[in-house]
């Protein structure tokens, strides 16, 4: 027996180029069931559910969603609020309330655990509801994924800025600094490594929070780096700490500045900032630059990867699809990769995406815990899309001149 | 009569994603002129050329000359070397060693100063010789020219960026602010403002090196702005002083840092930083996030201006055609704008460029020195190019509910 009543779906948490693709994909296919009646948008994720502030998206022109899903970031709003027992309590009468009875979130591993919440009270209640999370997080740290939606063109954005850097310091020399996002897992920083042509190419150091860093020998490898190529590119996660998981930015810091809960004030561009001082002091190597990449990776429009695109949309449309099937009630969709290079979408538990962080694979790091290994650039590069394009080096030969 | 030699080309000062369409499109249409024999290209700018430092660029082949054109960064590396006298006598030196009659020199204004320089050798020396400087800057800031190649990708990256940022805070809310480059002239912070759509999105506030910052005027036009909209979005140029031209950064700093030389050292992120804390101490807003663009938004291959590439590459062909009219012995490149949209090549005296800045001019900036002009926007926006493309606000009616 089909379910019939109304649908709602949300985005939550941070941002993404794609997030919009997986909105539109589940719009679209929501449209081809009759058992769907209206579908609501809840704005600014869960807050606009216990506000019922809802878009009527039945409303929304074809051509208006298909510029929509082009638009990186959240289309329907988002929202960091992470709901406790009796915020998803609060939820659920408002999907009895309006008589929604298929719920679709757009999230990170937050977000799947608010929905396995709201169906709990669905399933104590006998409520006939199907509840369904779509991944989504630039981070790539949901587990059982072979990746998210929304890493691909964040990685896309991260390698072109390193290929970049590597093109500027061979035309100036010097060392380069880029700061990734991603606190706990390394693939974001890592993704630096993937438009690199060889070794002797930049990133040449590429630091991530899965290994402890130390001061020491991060100064050690620069030196190295820099007496064999006369410059030196590295990429560094914001999220390294040291062997006790205490952030490099508060050790280096002078004068820690504490804030009203007595928590360390970390500033955008402190770490690249202080690990410059540290080459300059400790190095004496004079032309040092570093850049923060802070919001610029995750919803940069100009740089999107077309299989990230794709794949997100189809993420929306197949959550959708799952809730249709009589054997599934409720689930996370994953991605899993089948071959070089397809994937296809499955359905988990939601509890096994919940609160859980994957990490980068012990093969995807080198020994030295300071680069990426050619496992990862083989497991990246098809996510960056059929646009991705390296960088040319001009090839003719020196004129041999007696001087 | 015609001058028959050598030719030499080579690439000066901060790189930008268009550089290179410019190098070929001069070495392509060298090629076509039995005049010029051999094709050198100096590595490193004009230190390579007094290293004799040369690639025999005849021998690049079509295929590889085409994909260094789409290769952002100098393909024959850069310098920093700002040529004196001496120096200028010393390249006129090789150059008569080499029979080297033709100098192309892609660069800002000291590098054409340098081509100027090194032509007034030629003339005292009767030494025949043709000598030409090929704009480029992701500053904007030569004058004469209505804009420069280098500049449009830069500002496409730059528009993108505050285009994904709009997006961030109006899902998120709370405080961004930017920080773009560009020390003197503000075209590359203006161009903050291209992809926005109207007045209610952001950047709502732009700050301009043209103008005198005041840090008060800053936080109650902040404080306004985030009253209306429930948000800000900001773009800064590096570059901004106060009434007697002290660097805001330096104000802002507590134990301001002066280096060997006494100069007061600015790292990369602190003026974002020092801003963002004083939006939080002064206006207790939380949600304040800082980016500084640095060297992301000079050679980022992944968002180079369909049209930035079509001048540039025309603008490198235009001074080898100059080049090889007997009306020409010397001149650089410049853009002028005939209609909307066209544009085309004409010559001025080296000297007319040299050492000169162009600013912002007055009817680009609004009264209040906040924000740009709708002139401003008509300005840039030919500059971006064709695949420059607006996001999208979804657009549904709110769901009437009783509640």
């Amino acid at each position: 027996m089909k379910i019939t009543g109304n649908a709602i779906i949300a985005q939550g948490g941070g941002p993404t180029a794609v997030i919009n693709q997986s909105l539109v994909g589940a719009i679209q296919e929501m449209k081809k069931h009759p058992e769907i009646k209206k579908i609501y948008g809840a704005l600014h994720g869960v807050r606009g559910i216990i506000e019922e502030n809802f878009l009527d998206l039945r409303q929304a022109s074809n051509e208006n969603l298909e510029q929509v899903a082009n638009t990186p970031c959240a289309a329907l709003l988002s929202t960091r609020d992470k709901p406790d027992l009796e915020y998803c309590a609060k939820i659920f009468q408002i999907f009895k309330k309006h008589n929604i009875r298929y719920f679709y979130y757009i999230g990170g591993n937050d977000s799947s655990d608010t929905v396995r919440l709201v169906n709990e009270y669905a399933i104590k209640e006998q409520y006939e509801f199907k509840a369904f999370h779509i991944p989504k997080t630039i981070d790539n740290d949901l587990v059982i994924n072979d990746h998210t939606p929304g890493f691909g063109s964040a990685a896309k954005f991260v390698a072109e800025a390193f290929m970049g850097a590597n093109l500027e310091t061979k035309a100036l020399e010097g060392i380069y600094l880029g700061i990734v996002m991603g606190r706990h897992a390394g693939f974001l920083t890592a993704a630096s490594a993937l438009g690199r042509k060889d070794q002797t190419e930049g990133p040449h150091l590429i630091y991530l929070p899965e290994r402890p860093f130390s001061i020491d020998s991060f100064l050690s490898d620069v030196q190295k780096v820099y007496d064999q190529y006369g410059r030196c590119v590295i990429a560094i996660s914001e999220g390294i700490t040291d062997e006790n998981g205490m952030p490099i930015v508060a050790k280096l810091k002078e004068n820690v500045t504490k804030d009203a809960h007595g928590n360390i004030e970390l500033a955008g561009g402190e770490l690249g900032d202080m690990l410059t001082k540290a080459i300059k002091d400790q190095l004496k190597i004079g032309r040092v630059r570093a850049d923060t990449f802070g919001y610029l990776q995750r919803s940069f429009p100009g740089t999107v990867s077309d299989t990230d695109q794709k794949e997100a949309r189809l993420a929306g449309q197949a959550a959708v699809k799952f809730s249709m099937m009589e054997d599934y009630q409720n689930g996370s969709v994953v991605i899993i990769r089948t071959k070089e290079y397809e994937i296809e979408y499955q359905l988990t538990e939601l509890q096994n995406i919940a609160a859980k962080t994957k990490h980068m694979p012990e093969e995807f790091i080198n020994q030295e815990g300071n680069n990426v290994t050619e496992a990862f650039i083989q497991y990246g590069l098809p996510l960056l899309g059929e646009n991705f394009k390296k960088t040319t080096n001009i090839e003719a030969p020196l004129v041999n001149i007696s001087k």
